[in-house]
């Protein structure tokens, strides 16, 4: 794998820098070289997403995607309706920021078979699916890591994003490929080139050993065991070449000193990726 | 699935009592009427495996495995060679206590790539078999959940465990199903009937929601979201009708009331296994 010899292809996610507003997050990023950004809803409620979507074309940044929706299972039919409208918000929210994806984290209800939240997925993504298209939308189905199978995800392998994917079969589904939630899965390679023009964004952080925490102990890149250039390579040989975005939740790292890290994130996507 | 309806198939970890020793261990599983033990190398090591084994006997237990031998990889030579030492001495001490079963938890050493762990995971497992072979005594391939592929374990599927048992193909070597590992994987079913003969042991325990710790948080069957009765009934129809061991690491429970839980530990397993 080649190195990567600029920030050209770099976007970070507004919660990698958790204490910073919308606002702040933009001045970092453009100060900084960053061109790319990828917008959290908790970053987008405080003005709005009229209001965003004005501060982000000002900014020349790249609004690379809008995260998150999804969570559609649920043990009430209310619950699952709420969840669709809520989806469907979202979907608005993208179109008003300029944001032409919506990472779609899939949830799952503990006390009901994971087969169960499967189905309801499927009926939540179809249900949301031509919204997204007359909004000139996409949607990623992002598979989580298996230890998130209780209560947010119920698809915890490419595979089986690319079979709901392929059931689905809608032009403005897709998947979203996180090295954190697929490392270690020894199908990965073989999902990823199945998956080809279906990528619709990457994510990369690292896996910390100890990881103290199963939510916000990520690493930055290097900071862990993920072979994340290696993973780069395949999800390029799929044919994806667009943005890399970076998503790191971390007690840890968000407690620094924010533009110290963020130079650091510059460094390790330069090294590591 | 029917239920259970009396403790002849129970057995306990004595890691589920990490506070008691061993002899408190087998003195509480005799009282409360439990007929299996399985015994952790921590419990072994204050009187060693000869007068543990003594103590076992005399206690009319049935030792139903040591755990747990493995963690192959290394990133040295010396290390990989400490670990066959290691696992032949672990194979030794099953011997003595009469555990017919030594549990493989299978490694993983961060700083290399998944594949060369299980290469060498392979080569641990083929250079210790035929002394298996010789002491009378199984190995069980245990995958382990993924959040452990950093550094505990290289094998996270029985896709995966199920292979490697398949490659080496040994009388003495097959596969341990634990469902805190597997639960969440949609080939589970599929897996265990490909496994079939090769299962050895199964272990059962809860995940619960939220899960606050990544190593010692796992609920007893009932305080969690793993469909543990379902899964007992794939098991026995691929054929395995043993011991179902209870194997829960618990910082919450190991600060309680000792015999209190044991005995919740049984309500459980009539009520959930």
């Amino acid at each position: 794998m080649a190195d990567l010899r600029d920030f050209s292809r770099l976007c970070i996610h507004t919660m990698t820098h958790k204490p910073w507003t919308l606002e702040e997050c933009i001045a970092a990023y453009t100060n900084a070289g960053v061109p790319g950004i990828t917008v959290w809803r908790h970053h987008l409620a405080p003005q709005g997403p009229r209001e965003s979507g004005k501060m982000l074309a000002d900014s020349g940044l790249n609004v690379v995607s809008l995260c998150r929706g999804g969570f559609f299972p649920s043990l009430t039919k209310e619950g699952r309706q709420a969840a669709i409208d809520d989806n469907l918000r979202a979907i608005d929210e993208a179109a008003q920021i300029g944001a032409p994806l919506v990472v779609l984290v899939p949830g799952a209800a503990p006390g009901q078979p994971l087969e169960a939240s499967r189905d309801q997925i499927m009926e939540g993504i179809r249900a949301v699916a031509p919204h997204a298209m007359a909004a000139g939308v996409k949607l990623g189905i992002e598979p989580l890591h298996p230890m998130y199978a209780d209560d947010r995800s119920a698809v915890n392998t490419l595979r089986q994003a690319n079979d709901m994917a392929g059931q689905i079969n809608h032009p403005n589904v897709g998947v979203t490929v996180d090295v954190y939630h697929l490392w270690w899965d020894p199908e990965l390679e073989g999902q990823i080139a199945r998956a080809g023009k279906r990528i619709l964004s990457f994510h990369v952080c690292d896996w910390r050993t100890p990881t103290r925490d199963i939510l916000n102990d990520r690493g930055v890149m290097g900071e862990g065991c993920i072979e994340v250039r290696r993973i780069r390579g395949w999800v390029e040989r799929a044919g994806f070449n667009g943005w890399i975005e970076v998503e790191v939740f971390s007690t840890e790292h968000w407690a620094e000193d924010q533009p110290a890290y963020l130079e650091r994130i510059k460094q390790a996507y330069l090294q590591y990726v």
